[in-house]
């Protein structure tokens, strides 16, 4: 390390609010990396950052410096463009599950490395360790070949993967450092644009249910992901969309692998499906496999009703050693002990679903995690949701809470019971898909 | 811990610049103390305080948690009133050896823990112990007792004493979260405040020598400083001091025992003798063993004139382990190897002699630590320096270097000739005693 490149003083740059250059990040990624740093000194850096800021060119040095911390794909092997999706996460957002094949299926190659669930929002690994079988774990010549082979391959990450992010994430939770852009943007993109990807793009989710509560917020880190990632070369758009009620009708793993199953047999929710259709004719856009959106939109409709994209999630599952009878019977996956509705104590007009409740009672029953090491019950959940602004009987359920005792069933119930409201008059779901960025 | 005390929490809030409770600081108080904060949420802690600030009462709460994280010490068996000094620190600072007995011959006791030199100034513990088998590391029973017979006793600072500043004063140093006045404010005062002083005098010294380099800066530490001390029931008053040049003529451990002695003995340096009575004239007003400024004055030349200071000091030898006879016979304080003198050049004005670069030749030669673990080489250092605004001859001694070899000599004299400018045209020195706050 050079002499003027003592933390403390790199520290002292970016606390006097000073643009940090090169070499500075770069002692400051490389401290994480190989523990030059003291953890302390990392923590007061992201303090640092957090009240200070950074540019955009800071940070897309930022980024691609935690990127190059490890372990970064190259994917030379396989001809067809690639494209990958990323969520911000939300309730209910199964959408990489049936998206995925979609893609491969309009011939763009979906090179995807996912996180798993932590807090209030399920992660895709989880949903799909929920079929019997399905291997996350693969090793990377595995997932090089088999997105040569079959255009699609869904694992997780490794600790090659972004190291330095592993670490500043991890210090960033217990410090009061973890709502700042350019620390959340560097965080997504050191880790999506080390899995090879062509083009990226974001579903930047706000709302009660989402990371960013609010819609500003939640812009500008879609506009900073935009610019960063273009700056490192990866074409990138963000889908802004709204999270105040669950996505589909569906929260909990097996449950959510089911409506998957749904949407590509063309059964999916409409909600479900304005957003899977917003981010995949985006996709297909920037991988140039179509020139506009409604030439997209046709090919993404056409996977769906030919059956080929139902086919290659087919095809991933079996790749990844799972049980591919379960896209014919979903009776297959893991079932919970008790299933039991719950009803509409009076008729009305639904008019709230509110997403962070329904995300409670699903980690309550046992669909997530709220520390890092806990287990999760691929069964249990809710399904068969009321969507806000449908009419519903006195008597008919609001949706049915898979559990696997009576215990978690009577909790559930009582935060189902809180986060859904049926009223006198009608309340229109706001607006899903709100706007396009860059 | 309280549920909603997580460190984390806390951090957020001085993040997002709330005034923190009084229990939220003393739960971070707490957490430096007991180790239920790591030290990556101290950190990030100190860098929200140092970028957020904080109001006076935080302060104030945040100093007094601070003061008892340890040992509080209870002279209430001393019936005189007290009086301590304390200084931010400044080269060739050695009015504490000279001031303690001065005041104690007035009849004002002073007890006094005080800490060791870091960096380029140096301390007053360091100096004491270049008296042969002088002990600063009493315990407190002897304090006590001592402060009670003879009215005087200069001690260090133990590990029982503030032990969150220890922990926080150590990972400031590595973190950029030194220079904050409410924590500078709370590091002194949690200590000095703990010793059982009644009254407190501040030396807050502003220039190239000093910690703080600008007036500015010193003047909102001193208020700070004044306003806390006073809400937390001990009196206290701040003399602002320029540090541009050297304090004196000697800087080294021995070199200013000597340099005290001879302040003792009324053939004191003018500079110091002003900053010597401009701070003792506060200890008495405040401690109210005068009632105006002039009578303060003539009670401090009198126990110079009288020879009680003198005598004071010798019972505070003898009492403390040390042979009184250094002040009769400085020969007896250790001696350099070699004695070299750097002569001017050309004749003419002195026009400038910079208390850094001083410093810097002085711990070049081994009369301070660059690091807590250095030793210290007590008998080395600079002696008879000229002062700005006094005229040279070509060939006269502008100081005189005490080094241990011929190496350290060469660096020294490199650094002291860079220090000391000679020039055509007079230029006076600055005002020394800028204000007096509180």
């Amino acid at each position: 390390m050079s002499s003027t490149l003592f933390p403390q003083h790199v520290i002292a740059r970016k606390r006097d609010g000073h643009a940090l250059t090169r070499e500075e990040i770069a002692a400051f990624v490389r401290g994480a990396t190989d523990g030059s740093w003291a953890d302390y000194q990392l923590s007061a850096m992201l303090m640092a950052i957090f009240l200070r800021g950074m540019t955009a060119e800071e940070t897309a040095v930022y980024t691609e410096a935690m990127m190059r911390s490890g372990f970064v794909a190259d994917l030379s092997n396989v001809k067809q463009p690639k494209a990958d999706k990323h969520s911000t996460g939300g309730v209910g957002d199964k959408i990489s599950l049936h998206l995925a094949p979609m893609i491969a299926a309009c011939g763009v190659a979906v090179p995807m490395i996912s996180g798993r669930g932590l807090g209030h929002t399920g992660g895709t690994l989880d949903k799909l360790e929920s079929i019997p079988g399905f291997r996350v774990n693969l090793s990377f010549a595995e997932y090089r070949a088999q997105v040569e082979k079959i255009g699609l391959c869904l694992i997780g990450q490794t600790a090659e993967l972004a190291p330095a992010d592993k670490k500043l994430y991890a210090l960033r939770d217990v410090t009061g450092t973890v709502e700042c852009v350019p620390l959340i943007c560097a965080s997504i993109l050191s880790k999506k644009l080390a899995e090879g990807t062509d083009v990226l793009v974001g579903d930047v989710k706000f709302g009660r249910g989402a990371f960013m509560k609010n819609r500003a917020d939640a812009r500008r880190l879609a506009e900073a992901l935009v610019t960063v990632a273009t700056a490192m070369g990866t074409p990138m758009r963000a889908v802004l969309t709204a999270m105040d009620e669950p996505l589909g009708r569906a929260v909990g793993n097996a449950l959510e692998v089911a409506e998957s199953i749904e949407c590509l047999k063309g059964h999916g929710p409409a909600d479900t499906m304005e957003v899977t259709f917003a981010l995949g004719e985006q996709m297909l856009l920037l991988a140039k496999a179509a020139e506009s959106k409604d030439e997209a939109r046709g090919k993404l409709e056409r996977a769906i009703a030919s059956g080929a994209a139902l086919g290659k999630f087919r095809e991933m599952i079996a790749a990844q050693g799972g049980d591919a009878r379960v896209v014919d019977e979903p009776g297959r996956l893991p079932q919970a002990k008790l299933k039991v509705p719950l009803v509409a104590p009076h008729g009305g007009w639904v008019r709230d679903v509110d997403a962070m409740g329904v995300a409670l009672a699903a980690l309550r029953l046992g669909a997530g995690r709220a520390k890092a090491e806990d287990r999760i019950d691929h069964a249990v959940g809710v399904s068969g949701l009321v969507k806000i602004g449908e009419r519903v009987e006195a008597g008919a359920p609001l949706c049915v809470i898979h559990a696997s005792d009576e215990k978690s069933l009577a909790e559930a119930r009582a935060r189902l019971e809180g986060a859904i409201e049926v009223g006198e008059t009608l309340r229109a779901a706001a607006k899903l898909v709100d706007e396009i960025v860059g």
